[in-house]
């Protein structure tokens, strides 16, 4: 597509399923939005020269190669896209940044916290424009919600119940992966990470969490005939306070048998309330008391050009964007940050702030205590 | 309606809302039910001797009585239902199980657990029979819920969720009554107690709790032109942990915008999963990880003549029972009971037991450490 | 109960399933609603002495007679209430009207339209106060639905659809029974007789129709070991044209596998719409146009105090009514109507409609031609 | 993006919604599936140079133009993909076809079936492979559908109940448009084609019809300051018969206030059924007979990589897809069409089909009478 717009060179590090969603995400972006690069697929690496070589082809990249550093060596490439293990995020992030390059990183930003921090402070230190995959909050209907918090449509808030619940761990026949590793892994880790950032997304700073933590399925199949010790949680739990003065919970599962995509938030004001479910994810309901008595009740708002930037997919209501929609979102609002158009959406600083907040649900559930989160 | 039954005959104390409707629970279970006593509404007593001719009249008993202490006496009466404020249940109780009498009493039991246990302590010594209001889980659905579980159809249970939540304190302006007395009010009080009920209903005891308790609302009008304040919750949250090993929560809310009704359940375990919401509370929703690849999902389960006592109310499925059917179901197996055809289904040990429960989860916050709540 | 109301006399032909939930719904009228007559059970009448003795047992009527002429004689019997077979409404009813009584007869009114004139005629020409069972209309939500409808809520009604389907019939080797009989039976006019009052009720008269009936099973077993063959429908349809000129849809099915109440309507309005389902009778669905953009959706209303008679059953919205509910309310519509209070609610002449409609949506199937059905 | 696969060049023939559209779907197939070409983005009509190029900057095309007929004649171009409003259709396809290109055409494939007609006689005496945008068909759920019924999963299928519903026509402010053209318009040829394609799709042809057509506003803004008539429908309906015995019906409109994408449908068969609405389009409702009494209910599947090509968009189920990619899904199975790898999925003559289909219901509205649809 020639256009007179400047370029912005991807270099994509890793090619598995985020890999792709990733490429798709770019490609998508770039059609459905007006954005102010022209993106250009430059560079994928891989662990070998063979394997990023056929990655290149298969997902339309210029340039392969089997060492990741190349990419970041490279002066044509401006952004460097991280879709490798989470073990490798930080070493990654912290050479891309120190070549100067802006850096898209999967969630999560790193498994550990003190990791992550160093990464968001290099980030700082260095300008470049950052970004951790928190695609749920790209979707219109939580735009919708939190633009409807802020502007009042619910009162003042007082309370609310977050949930992420899937049931892809629900097999003890399952084998331990790396999800299983006691340094970051776990269900509050993988899923309730998306239900605190969600739930600072609506309403705002928590400033102090009471955490619960269980593992429900103590051992799993090593992939050498035995069973590996599990001590990372299958669910967790946190009640919340937020600085507002609301108070609310989370709940994370990967466990919850016949549950595919539970993430699902209630908020409750003194004049209104929202419900919301993933499962549904192009509906928002919403309890007005302003409607006149007898008339009150939940009502489902359906997705639509109303809510931006839904019409830029689809030009009437109810046709509904798919979950690799939100991800065209999230990476076209980061180009447009890269572009000075916005401040980050989702940068590493509120990557480290969701790490952050997950290590201190974790501990102060082994602590039985509440512990402060402020920022 | 002449029959060769016994006759049980019952002296109701207090002659609001709720006595009211445990009159149409009378009636209904009489018409309902093949019981194995003939009802007679033999006694009322109200606050004066006017008042209760006057609702002796209205509601269709033979005499009244301006003191409750009369009916207790007679010894013409079997059964003595306390429908009075709660803060005169316990001098009731004792008064009725001192003269022999089964006693039918509205939730709570008292708004102490103290009390509530000398309360318990003398049914049991007495041998009466004696029942605490707990109308939800009369509900079939339950009971199929409850046999499910226990029947092995979702594995071993992991997880549960509870929630009971509406908004009738949602309003500032809504006045000081009893339900905020700080001896035994809340929203934990009057609603959390279903949660927890419903919770051990289902899966048995709990052995520990972490509370979490709010109060929103500081302070509400006292009736006198000024405000009073409020130290009672208006929002609680519980982690709990089961004997069986499972885990889960609960919250409790009077104030959720929106909600009426929102009595609540999930249900999470290693081959299957129940939803549950007492808005629709002729449906229980099911998933079998035994459905086959591709067709497994939550399947909605209409009440019907297979989830008995519903077929005694009507022949055809998806008709629906009301509110008003689960106080019947109530009453029949109190009634039920009384004749030693099965245990007492809720009596006051029972009922003694969700105050304990939420006696332990307002400590709890207060302490903000786990509490044993074992038996 | 002792009251100074005079007495309604009652006396019931019939002492099967519907004879019980008559027995319920005088009983539960006589509780909720302050009635302007104190109900009495009189007297019972079943095939032979022995079976209407032992009814008048279980179901508390006074007296019992083996045949129904000597309720119809007895000059103290203020109502006759027929729960017979459709085949002997005729005779019963004309019978009372013509000994004076008002009378209360379970749907149909009569198999064939014929028969249904006479009785209305009668009726009409004796001044007794009727009454047809369609206890679906005594649903608070399809009154509000029809007040919101009749107040412009909606603006101009344009279209309607509406169903009723249930899956009794889905087996084909149910036998053959009454319901089958080529007078009179029949999906559309044991199912499509609901959908066709609801529509009339909510939009006022239909003026023509188009129909269309099916039948699916051929034949079923008649009893004797052999197959009987079956000629009325297992589904009807139909087109409507209503005289404020909107249009619509109604269709009925027996069939309908998974259906266990499926009486369902969407209506469209220019500025509104409404939808409803009888699998959740306690809720109506309300899009208005005039919610701000971005705001708008279906609705969910909960049925609660603001939707008379609701808050006689209940003080507190979103307990639910049970169907054994809509009974009471109807029969207490029908004694008010009695004691002139207001007009009858769905008497013989509203039964006749019915049948008429339902007559000629058949004819119009059979003739593959539109009917005048205009009044 | 460098491949060994063969090209296959596209010639894209209007530039509005529908083309941005399409486009998208291009890429998207070429990103998610491994297509047997590689697409090539080749040429662009647009009514003049100037637009025709500033749409193949925007779009990603190599080359532009502003004759269309420059696309036909280029020996280049292997795909001519029609999105020029409805009356171009004919004369661009048949062109296309003589020139031996393969044709995808937006539906309506021509406004009037006689033209249709020509065009997929043309199109089959060709050989050349053709398409018309049903794109509601690819949903991975009608899939599932249609391979239940076959299956048998169902029994014997009974009857049927489609609807596609939509509000944008509610407005009698919104003026007359090509979609109110009496040659072709109305709700039932732009809404009811598709109402019409998902019931043969699922339950195979449709042999009679008996249609109802309605025009509710009967005027609408000429655009030149006065109102024109319409006498295109507003809603319509039509009763089927299928050649396998079922029966069924479909209705269509465009002044369904409150709904924004209603193409729904119910299946009953003997031992199952289901139930389906593109509001909620990742989800397929199913009962089954077979399931356990007391445990059957309408069952929630959603949509995962069980529901091939689900797993080609995202590896985890529940995560949905979007109306966007049902396109790219609607366009991979034409490009592996052209390649042989499977008959055309829905090629002209199933376009002609479905217009045939609308002809004969608005007919058949016209006379009141049945048509016969057999083919």
């Amino acid at each position: 597509m020639a256009t007179n717009k400047p370029k912005l060179r991807v270099g994509l590090i890793g090619t598995g399923f985020m890999g792709k969603t990733h490429v798709f995400g770019f490609a998508a972006a770039q059609r459905v939005f007006d954005l102010p690069f022209e993106i250009e697929l430059h560079s994928v690496a891989d662990r070998t020269d063979e394997l990023a070589a056929e990655a290149a082809r298969l997902l339309g990249f210029a340039r392969a190669s089997g060492d990741w550093r190349s990419l970041v060596a490279d002066p044509e490439i401006d952004v460097i896209d991280i879709t490798a293990p989470n073990a490798f995020h930080k070493e990654m992030a912290l050479a891309a940044i120190a070549a100067g390059k802006h850096v898209y990183c999967e969630k999560p930003l790193a498994p550990l916290p003190a990791d992550a921090r160093e990464m968001a402070e290099a980030a700082a230190a260095s300008g470049v424009r950052t970004q951790v995959g928190f695609n749920y909050l790209c979707n219109p209907m939580l735009a919708l919600a939190r633009d409807m918090i802020a502007g009042g449509e619910l009162g003042e808030i007082r309370s609310y119940r977050g949930i992420h619940a899937e049931d892809y761990m629900v097999d003890a026949a399952a084998p331990f992966t790396f999800r299983h590793d006691p340094a970051g892994g776990g269900a509050l880790a993988d899923l309730g990470s998306h239900a605190l950032a969600t739930a600072e997304f609506l309403l705002g700073p928590i400033v102090r969490v009471m955490g619960d933590a269980v593992t429900v399925i103590d051992s799993r199949p090593d992939g050498k005939g035995g069973r590996r010790a599990v001590e990372v949680d299958d669910v967790s739990r946190a009640f919340l306070r937020f600085a507002s003065g609301a108070t609310g919970s989370i709940e994370a599962s990967w466990i919850a048998t016949g549950r595919k995509m539970q993430h699902d938030f209630e908020v409750y004001g003194s004049k209104g309330a929202l419900l919301f479910s993933q499962e549904r994810f192009n509906e928002l309901h919403f309890y007005s008391s302003a409607d006149p008595a007898g008339r009150q009740g939940f009502r489902r708002i359906e997705a639509g050009p109303d809510h931006a930037p839904y019409g830029l997919f689809c030009v009437a209501p109810g046709h509904q964007l798919g979950f690799n929609d939100l991800k065209a979102i999230e990476i076209a609002r980061y180009v447009e940050a890269i572009a000075g158009m916005h401040p980050e959406p989702f940068g590493f600083s509120a990557g480290l702030r969701i790490q952050e907040l997950v290590s201190a649900v974790a501990k102060s559930a082994l602590q039985a205590s509440w512990i402060d989160v402020g920022r």
